[in-house]
């Protein structure tokens, strides 16, 4: 017989249609153009290289490891963001937001994608999301970071040299908001119910509880992508994309990326290097995705007096998550349209089957055995 | 000076940030193919034509108008939904869900789309959905029946046969439910702040405000598309995506399909007939999109005392959602990922600039002008 549930997602408080017996049906819908991965490791037209003229006019250093600038056309500009105009009605309000938009380039070669560089590579993107997190967060009006990165063409990406992006602003955005208020619930209003890591304050953390319950079930039966020493990469409970998961530290309660211990940003390394690689291996591809990290918002900032309970950005357990769209193969996808627009997300295969398809995939890259 | 606000979106709570100036950017990124409007009048391969047989061996008969049927690749089962699992956590929690999923095809004709039948041919749609919602909603243990379409091939729909589907459910799925939570809200929290239509209590309706109070505003430097006597299609002030609009009746509060009088039912398929041409001839071609009906979950049930107050599902106002997704052009679309799916949705041109641009579309087809 075939399980239908709907489980909640304990940080959105959205419920998730989980549909497996769906896959059967044949798909005779729109295709996928293939994600290639071999691309020229150095290309004389992206804006991105080293070298290169961009946009703008401004050009590229010959940058030897990762390289940041302001984008040339970003969503939010600087302070002062312009007055709101007086509300026609309370229905029409708007609130003014300021704050600055950065590209972090990830390695200099055109070709290496985060699933294809070395994990000392991958700590020096860390080195540079700390800063940015660190310089960003403590400028006049800051209250939020967003890290991200937009992987494929079909994710909205519109260059493959392998990127992220960084957008700062004014305002603490809709859905870390969200995500905060229910991590702030769980630990005020919450009966301790796991013996999972505690907050300094002795409360529990809905993340650190959540880990530390999938790590006791068998490997076998769960949810575990894979682990090291500090870090899980897991298809949470309440996964929404067909191969959606959560990557977060779960042997001590971590606020923000700049409070990782050298040897936890290393860990962090790894996990990222072997979770990617699964992910490239899973259809033989470059696989797409949207990956974000939510965290405190914006660093303590000094001299603040954090008052226990008072503000819900106090009680941020950092965590990345990755959306990728790519459901049955390289070309086919799962579109969330319609009843999931309209209504609520639907996934099609169980998070437990994504698992152990990533799983078992191998940590080296298919271009590497190939050749 | 360029202007950067964030408004609030009130039925779901969700800010969008919106960027005016980032249409400037220039598009370097994927491309859609294009969405053809010249497809036979007939097609032998189609599962949904008239006479064809479908996937699992039915033959469809030769319907002479609208023709509905069970999903044979069903993602909501009928009962009884297997028993949930006791949860190993309460991070970790299912409910079990049932009920159907009903597949209706709009018109015998392949090529024909909302957007090119007639008044009348969408006022038979419309019949449709209204006793498609009455049966569905009636059956025992459904509390939810979402009517929705999705259009084209970008938006996931797999065969360009005109047709839409229904998804009845034993549970008021997370978006309807956040929105008839902020309805009530608003009627019950809310101090009288318009003229517009009140309830049958005597309590003020969030979206009978809304229309009344958007057509005060000179249409010129307003969000209205087109309207009728009794319909409005509008970009609402809280847009996400790039040509969204709501489409609701304003005379009256109206809370479900089956309450519309025989004008409104026409003047329903006026304004749909009206908005659906705009559309495709904003970019001369067959326009994507999401559309969803919300409204009342179900109708009101025979011997149900309605306690005033008691329950969300008490205040709904029948509404559509039409989501479509290009921005640019007929093959450039707005990508909603990266921060947008991590922190905020976020916009490219303001709702202004998007009803200005459906306003001066024409109501005659493109194709048919170009005969
Ligand atoms: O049912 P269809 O048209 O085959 O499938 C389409 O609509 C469904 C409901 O919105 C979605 O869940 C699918 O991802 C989409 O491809
Ligand atoms: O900034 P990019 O990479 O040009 O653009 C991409 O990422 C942005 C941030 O997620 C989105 O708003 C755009 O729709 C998407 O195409």
């Amino acid at each position: 017989m075939i399980n239908r549930t709907s489980p909640v997602n304990p940080l959105t408080k959205e419920h998730i249609l989980v549909s497996p017996h769906r896959t059967k049906r044949p798909w005779m819908g729109q295709t996928e153009p293939p994600q290639t991965s071999s691309l020229p490791s150095y290309d004389e037209k992206c804006l991105l290289c080293p070298g290169n003229a961009r946009m703008g006019g401004q050009k590229n250093p010959n940058y030897q490891q990762t390289f940041a600038f302001e984008n040339d056309f970003a969503a939010i500009l600087p302070a002062p963001a312009p007055a709101a105009p007086e509300p026609l009605h309370s229905l029409m309000t708007t609130e003014p937001v300021h704050g600055g938009c950065d590209v972090l380039m990830f390695h200099p070669r055109h070709d290496l994608t985060l699933a294809r560089m070395s994990i000392h590579d991958i700590g020096c993107v860390i080195t540079e999301w700390i800063r940015i997190y660190l310089e960003r967060g403590s400028q006049p009006g800051i209250e939020y970071v967003q890290i991200f990165e937009n992987k494929g063409s079909i994710m909205g990406c519109s260059n493959p040299h392998p990127h992220g992006q960084i957008w700062s602003l004014s305002a603490v955005p809709t859905i870390p908001m969200q995500e905060l208020r229910s991590l702030k619930e769980y630990a005020t209003e919450m009966a301790l119910s796991s013996e999972g890591p505690r907050r300094p304050d002795g409360k529990p953390c809905m993340l650190c509880d959540y880990a530390h319950e999938e790590l006791k079930i068998p490997l076998a039966q769960g949810r575990v992508v894979v682990s090291n020493e500090h870090w899980l990469a897991i298809v949470p409970w309440w996964a929404t994309w067909p191969f959606e998961t959560m990557v977060l530290p779960y042997r001590r309660h971590v606020e923000a990326i700049s409070d990782l211990t050298d040897e936890e940003k290393m860990a962090f390394a790894d996990i990222i290097y072997r979770l990617t690689r699964r992910y490239d291996n899973l259809f033989s591809c470059s696989f797409a995705y949207s990956m974000g990290m939510h965290q405190r918002p914006v660093p303590v900032k000094n001299g603040d007096v954090v008052e226990e309970g008072e503000d819900e950005t106090n009680f941020a357990h950092l965590h990345l998550h990755f959306d990728p769209p790519l459901l049955r193969s390289a070309s086919v996808r799962k579109f969330l349209v319609g009843f999931e627009m309209m209504a609520e997300a639907q996934r099609d295969l169980t998070p437990e089957q994504a698992a152990a398809r990533l799983r078992d995939c191998s940590e080296i890259h298919y271009t590497e055995t190939a050749q």
